[in-house]
C-alpha cells in the first residue's frame, strides 16, 4: 500500500529467522511451567545496545501491569529500552497492587542476569486474566532463559509466545539500502483478540538499522495504523494489547528511511494478516480496500467499518454475494460520502455502480468466496489464495485505505461459548 | 430508571389494544402480495386531526427512501403528520431515484384516499434492500386499506410489520394524569438489526394527550436514548431505522409533562427489550446497569459496551460467569473510570470487587445464566424470568445507565451465513 510513495516493496524480500534475523537480536524460549499444557511459555528477546524501542499499546481503561510497566518504561527512557520478556499463561491484568509488583520483580531479576538497568527490560503477558503470574516458576527460569539466547532464536520465540493460536506468526525482509542489507524481523500471536480469557495481541518487531528514536516512533505509529489498527476480528479490544518495535545498528541516512518504513510497514502488515487469518473458526481472510473518500484516515475507518460487520463476516461465511450488507456497515462508519456513487467489487466480480445493484453471475461471485475459503493458506503474491477481497469505490477523492478481518463461523461462536472459565 | 425524577411508572397500568388504544388512532392491515409469504405486508396508522409527530432515524449514510421522505417531511412540517404507511417485504433502499419517486407516489395516492396533504403521510419499508416496491400491487392494495381502518386495528397492523420476526411485540399502558386517563401505544419490529436483508427496526408509538411538537420531539429524543438507541444485537445499523411517535389529544398542563415522559419511555424500553430479546438465535435477554460514572451518557456507553461485546455474549450463552470479559468490554467504551474501584454483579452474585475477582460460587452463578435461559418469556415484574441482569458499580459518580442485548449463539451464524439473496 505504500508502493506509490515509496521505492517499491519489492525491494524487501523475504529471508529466514524471524525476530532475531536482524544482526545483533538474539531471542530464547524455554518451558517455565506457567502453562497447564507443558507447552513452551517463557521467552526473551535481547537488543543490541543502543536500541530504539517504539511502542503502542491497547487503549483499554482495564489494562495489565505490564502494560502499564512497558508504556512508563518508554516514556521515561526516551524511546530506549534493550530486552523484552514474555509470559504466556497469565495476563496478569486485573491482579491488583501484587500484578504491579510480579512485573517489577520479574524485570529486575532479569535486568541482573543481563547486566542491565531494570528500566531497559519490558515484559509482556498473555493468558487469562486475574490469575498472577506463578512467580516461584517465573523466576527459577530466568536462569535456563538467559543461557539459552541465541541469534537463531527467533523460531523458539515465536512458538513460546501463543497461547491458543493454531498456527505461529513470523517474518523477515531483507533490502539493500544505500549499499548495505537492512533486515526486519517480526512476531506476533494473537488469534484476533477473540479468545476467552486469552485476549492478547502481541507483536515485536526487530531491525538492524539505527534510526532517532523520535523517528522510530513515527514510522511505527504509521506502519501499527496501517496494520495492526486495521484489523478486526470480534472488536473485543484485549487488556493486553501491545506492539514492541526495537531497531539497533549502524545510522541509517535519512533519504533511506522511507524505504525502510515501506519494509517496516510490509512486515506489519504481514503479521496483522496472520493474526486476523487465525482468528477462531476463520476459514479466510478478507481484504476490504476502500478508494476514493476525502482522506485515508476516512477510508480506513470505513474498511474496518465492513471487516466488523458481523452480518458481512456471516455472509462470505455463508459465501453470499451480499453487496447489502456490505455497502450497509460502509454507510455506517460515520465517515462521509454520496450513497449515490457507490461502486462495489468482489475479487473480479462488480456488483453495485452508482450507488445501486448491478446484474451479476451471482453462481460464480458465490463461487469466488468459496474458492478463496478452500485456498487457505496457499498463499501467493498481493492478496494470498485464501483472501476474500472486498473493493469499495466511493467517489473521486485521493483518500485510500485497507482493512483485514474474517468470516464469522459457528464454530467461532462454539469455542467461545463452550469454552468455561 | 426514571422512577427517582418522575411520579413512579408504576402509575402507567398495562392495557389492551397496542396503537390503537389511545383514543382517536386507528389502524389497518392488508394482504397486497409484497411479500412471498402472503402475510399481510401493508399496514396503516391514521392519527387525530393535530398529531405531533416526532421521529428518529437510522445515522447511516446509506439510507432508505422513505427514511428522507420521513425526515424531510417532519421537518418541513415543524414536526406535524396525520399518518404513516409501512410497506413490509422491500426496504426500498439503494433503489436510486425510483425509490424516491415510488415513496412520493404512495404518500400522494394514500393521501388522496384519506383527504389529507401528500405533506401529512409519512411511509417506512422494511425487507431486501436493492429490490424496488411492486408498486402495481402497493396501489392496488391502498383502497382496501383505507376501509380496514379501524380503532381495534393495533393487532393486524403489529403483525403486517414484521418481517423475519419470531413474535410481534406492541404495548399499551394508561394512567391517571391531571384527573384523566392518558393513554400510549406502541408497536415494532426487527429482530435487533440483525437480518440478512430485513435488518430494520421499526418503532411506532401513539398517545391521546396534546403535547406542543417541541416538547414533544424532545421528550421522544430522551425516551429513544434510553430505549431503542441502549440496545444492541450485532451492532450492524440498518439502512431503514425509524421510530415515529405521534400524540394527538386534548392538551395536558405542563405539570403532567414530567410523568407523561415515563409511560413513553415505558412503553419504549418494552419494545426495546422485545425486540433485543427476538434477536436471531437468542436465547435470553441480557440487561447491563452501570453506576457511579460521571454522567449517565458515560453509563449508557459503557452499558453498550458490554451487551455489543461477542465475547460477553457467547459466555452468557455458554453459561459461563466470566467476569474477564465484562470488564475488559467496560474498559474499552471509552468512557473514563477507575479499574480500581470496579464491582461487578451476574445476578444475586458478585463477581468482583475493587476491581479484582472474589471467590464465588461458580456452578450456582451458571445456574443463574441456565435459569435465564430456560425462563425465556416467561415474563415477570422487573427483569423478566428470561433476562440475564449485569451490573458494573464503577466508581461514586452520579451516572447510571442501563443497555439490552442478547446472547449469541452459533444458531446465530448458521441462519445469517445459509441465508442466500
Amino acid at each position: 500500500m505504500t508502493s506509490s510513495a515509496a521505492p517499491p516493496v519489492s525491494a524487501w524480500q523475504p529471508i529466514a529467522g524471524g525476530i532475531t534475523a536482524p544482526r545483533g537480536f538474539l531471542a530464547a524460549a524455554i518451558t517455565a511451567g506457567l502453562k497447564p499444557s507443558g507447552n513452551p511459555d517463557l521467552s526473551l528477546l535481547l537488543a543490541p545496545e543502543g536500541a530504539v524501542c517504539a511502542g503502542t499499546f491497547t487503549t483499554s481503561l482495564v489494562r495489565a501491569a505490564s502494560v502499564d510497566l512497558c508504556a512508563g518504561r518508554l516514556r521515561a527512557g526516551g524511546g530506549h529500552a534493550r530486552a523484552v520478556l514474555t509470559n504466556s499463561g497469565q495476563a496478569n491484568a486485573c491482579t491488583g497492587e501484587r500484578g504491579l509488583a510480579d512485573s517489577l520483580t520479574a524485570t529486575a531479576e532479569l535486568a541482573q542476569r543481563l547486566g542491565l538497568a531494570a528500566e531497559e527490560v519490558l515484559i509482556c503477558s498473555t493468558g487469562v486474566i486475574g490469575v498472577p503470574i506463578p512467580m516461584d516458576a517465573l523466576n527459577a527460569g530466568l536462569d535456563p532463559l538467559v543461557a539459552a539466547l541465541s541469534d537463531t532464536g527467533g523460531d523458539a520465540a515465536a512458538r513460546a509466545i501463543l497461547t491458543t493460536d493454531l498456527i505461529d506468526k513470523q517474518i523477515a525482509l531483507e533490502a539493500e539500502l544505500g549499499g548495505r542489507p537492512v533486515r526486519i524481523g517480526g512476531m506476533a500471536k494473537g488469534s484476533g483478540m477473540i479468545h476467552p480469557d486469552m485476549a492478547t495481541m502481541l507483536g515485536y518487531l526487530s531491525c538492524d538499522a539505527g534510526v532517532p528514536a523520535d523517528v522510530w516512533q513515527a514510522m511505527v505509529g504509521r506502519a501499527v495504523a496501517r496494520s495492526f489498527n486495521a484489523i478486526t476480528v470480534d472488536g473485543d479490544t484485549s487488556t493486553n494489547d501491545t506492539f514492541l518495535a526495537f531497531a539497533a545498528g549502524e545510522p541509517l541516512p535519512p533519504e533511506h528511511w522511507q524505504a525502510l518504513e515501506a519494509g517496516l510497514t510490509a512486515v506489519s502488515q504481514h503479521l496483522a494478516r496472520a493474526i486476523a487469518r487465525d482468528g477462531e473458526g476463520a476459514t479466510c481472510l478478507i481484504e476490504v480496500r476502500v478508494e476514493g473518500t476525502t482522506d485515508s484516515a476516512g477510508a480506513i475507518a470505513i474498511a474496518r467499518s465492513v471487516c466488523g460487520s458481523s452480518l458481512v463476516k456471516c455472509a462470505v461465511h455463508g459465501r453470499d454475494p451480499n453487496w447489502g450488507r456490505i455497502v450497509a456497515a460502509a454507510g455506517r462508519a460515520g465517515v462521509p460520502f454520496d450513497p449515490g456513487a457507490v461502486a462495489l467489487w468482489l475479487g473480479e466480480h462488480q456488483l453495485m455502480a452508482a450507488g445501486q445493484p448491478l446484474t451479476f453471475d451471482r453462481p460464480a461471485a458465490s463461487g469466488y468466496l468459496r474458492a478463496c475459503a478452500a485456498g487457505r493458506y496457499l498463499g501467493g503474491p498481493g492478496p494470498e489464495g485464501d483472501t476474500v477481497l472486498i473493493r469499495l469505490r466511493l467517489g473521486d477523492g485521493p483518500g485510500a485505505g485497507t482493512a483485514w478481518g474474517c468470516d464469522l463461523s459457528d464454530q467461532y461462536v462454539r469455542i467461545n461459548a463452550d469454552y468455561t472459565t
